[in-house]
């Protein structure tokens, strides 16, 4: 077996760190691991397996020998280097939303499309955080009835924007017990027992970017373009993990205890579901683990054909960091076996 | 004009304190105000109109001579006492649940239904905080376009289960900044950065309480028992007014340019729907005043009779105790002009 050099461009950052952590985990294989990031990281040390890796800064011909490449950069980092890294050699598993819905990248999560990684022409891209979410929770109802439509409203946490939210949640709620004016500089309001309807620039149709991710991202990884998905998106003052309240309606009657079944064993799904002990997914539970949790599963009140449901997932975990580096998994299975 | 006697029974609550300052704001006629609590409030002094004014223990004979009564009191204790200030000669506007949907008894949203009233047999209910804000925000459309279905998830403050509910954000969230252990309480799990999608008991199809309120009492108020709510509440760590994020299903097609239209006047309405300057409803800005604030207007993605929105308000005022001063200004106008 080929020992494999993996790299990781923007590794100092959440969802980088994240991926780190992941590959340790998963125990990986792999021959040489390189940490890319901007140039004023080089030089910074990360421990990894016992072993001491030094942070390089990446430029134009950091690629040359690299098998597969994570990315965990912004678009513009992302547009720079992934094709320059495939003209190199490297597969490129991309976690910014730069090629997602470019028709020759595949849109992969690993539960609900891997077939679709062999498609890739050089770059695969990793979905949306909160469509990921929902995709996990959604995908083994859709493969046994149709979903004709998803309204979904979302509870998005702090760290979605990087260390810098977490920190300013953080800050701003220090600075309101201590009676200190509240600084702001991520959000654009307060975030401290704030919500804040507004994620990603907003777009002509009224929605934001983040809204319109769940609706173009969800056709293309179920292949199903007469798939509606009509998402707002909310910022809530949590630290870490998405929650999603989401209305299902199908093609026919789908029962809420059939639902519960379909869910109780799919792939990357904890099914949650026991409200009268209390128990239901929440933010603090699903925080550092892979799982999606599902739960309140119950029938619609005016539509016999639609279904409601309640999920939360760790949107650094499995809506990116893992999610990433399941693909990355199943492109060694398939190319390097 | 007679001189009114006007009593507040749970007048040292959440709500009750709120119901004295909205008295205090709106200058209501009045020759006497009495307020009662539980036996061991009594005593406790509260300055009205730089009045100081002593806190009495509620018991069966303390209604004798009292015009109006606003009960802001648990089920329980409405239902001990309502019945009996009726037969004492006042009329009562209560705030508890305890005789929402009784055919007897209107359920008064002075913007959505201010002629109910004229039907009550001693009686008038108070509607649930949540269902308060979202018919204010949906009736001014409902008027000119029949509404046939509305899909609603909420994002409710701690301030909702009262002043204990504040409180105890408030030490979870101090108790965390200091590395401390989290006490909990009120809520059924930590609320400090964390979503509980759980708000009052679990009924026998899957929703709470809470969801079914506003699918019964919305009905109610609007006198349409073809309308359907399907909802969802959370509760979210903020310390007070609501969100809402409503879907609404039209029976004909309906621009959001003319819903704009038909909102920036409507009463009780603040329109706030400037997203490209990021100027949509947010609880922090909707706290400690009386208007639901509506934004986020937009088409649905699937259904050309939908429409999206977002709006807030706070729970205490407008949901709840500005709502039953409102009302008793309506019986004031009407039964003692």
């Amino acid at each position: 077996m080929k020992k494999l050099c993996i790299a990781i461009l923007g590794a100092t950052g959440v969802v980088g760190t994240e991926m780190l952590k992941a590959l340790e985990e998963r125990d990986v294989p792999w021959g040489s691991l390189r940490l890319l990031a901007a140039p004023e990281e080089a030089g910074k040390k990360v421990l990894f397996q016992g072993r001491e890796l030094t942070v390089e800064g990446a430029h134009e011909d950091s690629f040359q020998g690299v098998d597969i490449l994570l990315v965990a950069a912004a678009n513009a980092i992302s547009e720079r280097f992934s094709p320059v890294a495939v003209r190199q050699g490297a597969i490129v598993i991309d976690n910014s939303s730069a090629y997602r819905l470019d028709p020759r990248v595949p849109l992969v999560v690993p539960e609900v499309n891997p077939q679709d990684i062999k498609t890739h022409s050089g770059i695969i891209a990793n979905p949306n955080c909160s469509t990921i979410i929902a995709m996990v929770a959604v995908n083994p109802l859709y493969r046994r009835h149709r979903v004709k439509r998803m309204t979904v409203s979302t509870y998005q946490a702090v760290s979605g924007a990087g260390i810098r939210g977490l920190r300013e949640l953080e800050q701003q709620v220090s600075a309101y017990l201590k009676g200190e004016k509240l600084e702001k500089d991520v959000f654009q309001h307060q975030i401290a027992f704030n919500v804040i309807p507004h994620i990603e620039a907003f777009q002509e149709n009224g929605y934001t970017k983040e809204e319109m991710k769940m609706h173009h991202e969800g056709r293309k990884i179920l292949h199903d373009d007469q798939l509606t998905v009509t998402c707002t998106c909310a910022r809530v003052p949590v630290f870490r993990s998405h929650s999603e309240s989401i209305q299902l309606v199908f093609d026919e009657e789908v029962d809420a205890a059939e639902a519960r079944e379909l869910l109780r064993d799919a792939p990357g799904v904890k099914l949650v579901d026991d409200p009268v002990h209390n128990v239901y997914p929440m933010p603090l539970d699903t925080s550092n683990q892979d799982l999606v949790y599902v739960g309140r599963l119950r029938q619609d009140l005016a539509d016999r054909h639609a279904l409601n449901l309640w999920c939360c997932g760790d949107q650094i975990r499995k809506g990116a960091a893992v999610n990433a580096v399941q693909i990355m998994q199943l492109v060694i299975q398939t190319y390097f076996p």
